[in-house]
């Protein structure tokens, strides 16, 4: 396996374009893309689970029943959530998806991002359609502008490997940095592959990867409502169909979770008001779900986050969350130690502090990447989360975020 | 019922005191309090469900066993949690006060708060135990200091009400400030009444009240490892013993609920670095469950916290945080108000946002105590928190807490 240029667009016969249409004020800002497949492909997705649902997602699932998809639409600046007319603007997004590219209205996955509450008109759409349409090429980074909101880089990656001999590829783009504390689906994450691969295990492949991915990710505990993952495979690679689960689903979902796995750091590491990216691993669980709940209380931890932005090693706080966790564990046997490229430092032996160097942990706690190593020493089950550090700019992001 | 002077020391036969000793560098703080009582009195708790529990927490467990105390001692500055000597010191403590007091070590309630993971030396409490021991007298405020940590007011109340033709009282005092969400206890909260009632019904009162009032208090969502709320019931007010649910004990059940509720509106409305008491009343609720799962998840919603910092009336993040409360609510019949002292704006309407004054709402929410209204349309059943706004302050303390 092997990381290449393209995002979206890396896969065969994708083609991908975003624009400005006048959604978000900022003209400077892309706020309408798109990701279309040469051929139809089949397709999987998964949604939020907040009972607050956007409305593109009623309309993407409802296009999505018979496992296939062609094009991805999506717009920033209005997440046309708690509104009345809500589904009939997310399928008239579709139709003129359809009209302008000649594919089918019922192919198209609708996205929308922003603001919860003001109806989206559907104007700028209408009159950006043309432009946007007619741009589509090897564009997977206008795409990925045109999802963000308040993120400060765009996601995307690609990933090549080998299935019955044949070269397949596969990419994504995603965006994040507020509202982000995915469950069982997440933020806005559109993947493209020239795998061929049947919908229904292709669903199964993006369901199982998800658990230990998107959901292993939480920016500031706040579940949004428009949540999504679609992946779009349209077989242009020639591979022999994956139609089980032998080798080759096998080599496919190692592609697709390289992808998601960056896309999660990337999402973390930019976080609303983020200045780093933290990841606590847990080994030595006694289950698999006991080492999750544990590694994402930890990183959800408002005190742990403040102190990780302040590079102060309160382990205490890690103590804290690993015990308010809900998991069974033994607290009297739990070791932490903190790590960056500047080195490791052990802090917690057995539940109980160690004697260790300030200055040392300060050094490490200064880089932009922190471990936070949880042993539990109860088994063999490890996981890890992916999270930030909580901010003066997240609160600054948030306090005023509709003017 | 009526609200008097004098803490937890308005009820008979109270007295406290609180020093600096020295376990804060800062002279100018309190760090050590002593509540003590003239009779052994009743006494009842409860504890954080925190799996890492402050050493101190153990120790009085063990020493309410037989459902009596006499005394309550308290240090801030270093919580005596998750070190191997934890319960030692929190016996040496209670030691202490037996010797300079002449009550039995096993009457003694321990607490500590601040630091987690730091050993607590011993010597300056047994160095200040004389005077803290020396000054106890009318002195609720100066233990009210004592045990504060970032927290900016202190926090105390207490009542008058009459059972069985006597005048009985009750008062308490509280810590907030930080790591504050408890779970099924809370914070620190030291109560006294000289009302005369069983030990096993204290207990009930208490743990019934509690599920109302601490356990629907959030800061940050971090539950700590110390929590304890504690009361002391120690007869003089010559009232009949309540031993049974009768009036009586509908009396005191009601003045004990005034003297928590107003300590759960101090802590949340002196959350760490707020700036704004947030109340979320959730009307209408098809269960009371229902209803206390949507007005805790909407005041932990760090969106929506953030939001209430900047006076941004962004009710879409109140949605978001029903929508992934967990609760079993029909999303299409909420409506959603904001309330203050400058009035009230209806900003949804059936899930769904309606026009309103923004400049209204800007004046609504720049106010210091909130309520957001949430009427669910689906019952009779209410439920409210308390929590704060999300702010620059509350990152800048806990990002160097320690130093």
């Amino acid at each position: 396996m092997q990381e290449i240029q393209g995002g979206v667009c890396a896969a065969e016969g994708f083609t991908a374009n975003g624009i400005h249409c006048g959604i978000r004020k900022n003209k400077t800002k892309r706020d309408l893309s798109l990701i279309m497949s040469e051929k139809r492909a089949a397709a999987a997705a998964v949604y939020t689970k907040n009972l607050v649902k956007g409305a593109p997602l009623a309309v993407t699932k409802a296009h999505l029943a018979d496992g296939y998809a062609q094009a991805v639409i999506c717009n920033s600046g209005n997440a046309n959530t708690c509104n009345a007319d809500g589904e009939q603007v997310a399928e008239e997004m579709s139709s003129l998806v359809a009209k302008a590219t000649g594919i089918s209205q019922n192919d198209v996955v609708v996205a929308s991002t922003g603001v919860i509450g003001q109806p989206l008109d559907i104007t700028p759409i209408a009159d950006g359609i043309q432009e946007l349409a007619a741009g589509l090429g090897d564009n997977s980074e206008l795409a990925a502008e045109g999802i963000m909101t308040t993120d400060t880089v765009k996601k995307e990656i690609a990933v090549s490997f080998e299935i019955g001999g044949k070269t397949c590829k596969i990419g994504g783009i995603a965006k994040g940095s507020g509202m982000i504390h995915p469950n069982m689906a997440t933020m806005l994450v559109f993947i493209t592959t020239d795998a061929a691969i049947e919908p229904a295990l292709l669903q199964k492949a993006l369901s199982n990867d998800i658990k230990d991915t998107f959901n292993m990710v939480s920016v500031d505990g706040d579940t949004s409502t428009n949540d999504m993952v679609s992946v779009l495979a349209n077989g242009m690679a020639g591979n022999p169909v994956i139609a089980e689960e032998n080798d080759d689903y096998k080599t496919f979902c190692e592609a697709l979770n390289k992808v998601t796995v960056y896309l999660c750091r990337k999402i973390a590491g930019d976080g609303e008001g983020a200045t780093k990216l933290l990841e606590c691993k847990v080994t030595g669980g006694k289950d698999n779900e006991t080492s999750k709940i544990i590694a994402k209380s930890v990183i959800c931890s408002s005190l742990l986050k403040a102190a990780m932005f302040g590079a102060d090693a309160n382990w205490g706080r890690v103590l804290c969350a690993i015990g308010y966790s809900g998991a069974d564990v033994n607290v009297n046997k739990i070791d932490v130690s903190f790590i960056s490229s500047k080195g490791r430092i052990d802090v917690c032996v057995d539940g109980a502090g160690i004697p260790f160097s300030e200055e040392k942990a300060k050094e490490i706690l200064l880089e932009n990447e922190i471990q936070i190593l949880v042993d539990l020493k109860s088994g063999d089950c490890e996981a890890t989360a992916w999270g930030c550090d909580l901010t003066y700019d997240y609160v600054k992001i948030n306090g005023d975020y509709r003017t």
